[in-house]
């Protein structure tokens, strides 16, 4: 099988691309999270990247890829919302026409977000099979060219860009955690992290209700299918062919979290660093709490993610952060 | 009648004085929030100082001006919570004993937040009297050196320093907006500000519940007492003889706020810049909304005071912020 998967170089060249077309975000700290958990925790807040999430690193990075005759011909993408909303924005920065392709029950604030950047929104049902239908259609309609949320080499070097600053901002890491879906986000860190340092550890937080990446990586292949029962709305997807190719070479290993446990530590992410981080993001310090042994005493860079969610679901999520 | 007033001199030596003993705070922006308002928002985030608050300048600027004699003997303080923290927090880094007395009906985060600091927490009931009075019991029994919260020469000077790094940071604004309740915050930005440039106007936001800066200003004098009932926690007090007297000669204006405007401001600022603040911070952005003519097209500085709020009690606000 022959891949086209990118290379420490291609996050290289993603960061020259997407210089000043996306934010460089802030690392922040807190002296009671690290009291409480003993260890140094250093936070990048990419949910303080516009839309609001990293996605928009990996979006610019394809769409900025893209010849002058591809890109006038627009760009599609299916997405859950994080990414749908960046490749709006990226494609709309570009000036070029995008198509988000979004199933019915993703959450407002992130449809919303999708319509404020101008992109055609296409609503289809849940699922996989009725979100790849359709953007076969659209692209068939306009001659839009695909984005890929994960399973794409441009958009895993772009997101493998938050890592590379993280890592040359903060010296002396002992490991990053990340949290892994589709493994987009997931595998740009691998490649990030160990092409400036190889001895730094890299381990994934994935929802105990959603382990496809931790049981292949046991089995040593991708499911085809598999079960997804958890509050992260963003960590549902199945790991990517291109991702998982990447996670097998770099994980130190992937940590478990309960939806309970991520909500605690979404909590205390709001208490301490005074920051808004949706539970996708949340699940990072969950995976430290988690596997407390493992992590003390080390200096740990964690990613967060995103910070889109509708608080009107908050009271739900805090009641479910009182379960044991 | 002769009062120790604080000057612009006062605030540009609190600076020096305090510098490195607290955080230098970001700007931060959103671009969506510019749009909806039709103004350029430049948010001071005073909710990422030590203790959440903007508190511990003002505290720390008196704590470091006492000779070594008087700090020996300790310092007291009556607070509602974000004051008492920050005095706690500043003595434990001068190694000073602080006493700290605080209502029985305070925020369980805000006395938690004094209690982590290793103050001595001393509970009183409800109100300005039975916090006067404990307070002068500590003082009889230790000779801690009282340090008040808002009417206090080095506390005003300490927090002008927040709005003199916005002056320094943000150039050509047109206004400064704080938030008022003792008006410790509120005068000591304005010294900053017109220190800096006397052409900036100064609002101050209040809560319409508690309005009692708004009307002294109107009646030319203070009340011996005010009703206050308002969600803002931290905006219950009654403005203070030295803030009164600074307000009188500087501020352009007062803008009331309802709590239901308050929350939907709070819930703005959490869903678009992502940040925790309490609802007595979020009031600078009600104040905006609640008078959008006075305020289009201005540059606008809005100091956030503070994050510390129970997140059990978001439901209630947010139902809060439903209503008309």
């Amino acid at each position: 099988m022959s891949l086209d998967l990118p290379t420490f170089e291609h996050v290289l060249a993603a960061a020259a691309r997407i210089e000043g077309k996306v934010r460089r975000t802030p690392v922040m700290r807190s002296a009671w999270l690290d009291d409480l958990l003993g260890a140094e925790l250093h936070f990048k807040c990419e949910h303080l990247q516009d839309t609001g999430a990293f996605k928009l690193r990996g979006a610019s990075n394809a769409v900025l890829s893209l010849d002058e005759e591809t890109a006038r011909r627009g760009v599609v993408t299916q997405s859950s919302g994080n990414h749908g909303a960046a490749i709006a924005l990226a494609a709309k920065r570009r000036g070029i026409p995008a198509h988000v392709v979004v199933p019915r029950d993703a959450s407002a604030v992130k449809l919303e977000a999708v319509r404020a950047h101008g992109a055609h929104l296409r609503l289809c049902e849940p699922g996989m099979d009725a979100r790849n239908a359709v953007c076969a259609e659209v692209q068939a309609s306009t001659g839009a060219h695909l984005i890929h949320p994960f399973d794409d080499a441009r958009v895993i070097a772009g997101q493998g860009t938050a890592a590379l600053e993280l890592v040359d901002e903060v010296t002396g890491l002992d490991c990053v955690i990340a949290p892994v879906s589709g493994g987009g986000l997931m595998s740009g860190t691998c490649l990030a992290v160990h092409g400036r340092d190889p001895r730094i550890q890299l381990f994934a937080a994935e929802p105990a209700g959603a382990r496809d990446t931790f049981d292949a990586l046991a089995a040593g292949h991708r499911p085809a299918q598999a079960h997804a029962e958890t509050i992260c709305d963003g960590l549902r997807a199945i790991v990517g062919v291109r991702p998982f190719a990447i996670l097998r070479e770099h994980l130190a290993g992937v940590v478990l979290a309960s939806d309970a446990e991520t909500v605690r530590a979404m909590r205390l992410i709001w208490e301490r660093l005074k920051q808004v981080v949706e539970p996708s993001a949340a699940i990072v310090l969950a995976a430290v709490m988690a596997d407390r042994e493992r992590f003390a005493g080390k200096r740990i860079g964690l990613i967060l993610s995103g910070g889109n969610l509708d608080l009107d679901a908050l009271p739900g999520l805090f009641a479910l952060g009182q379960q044991a």
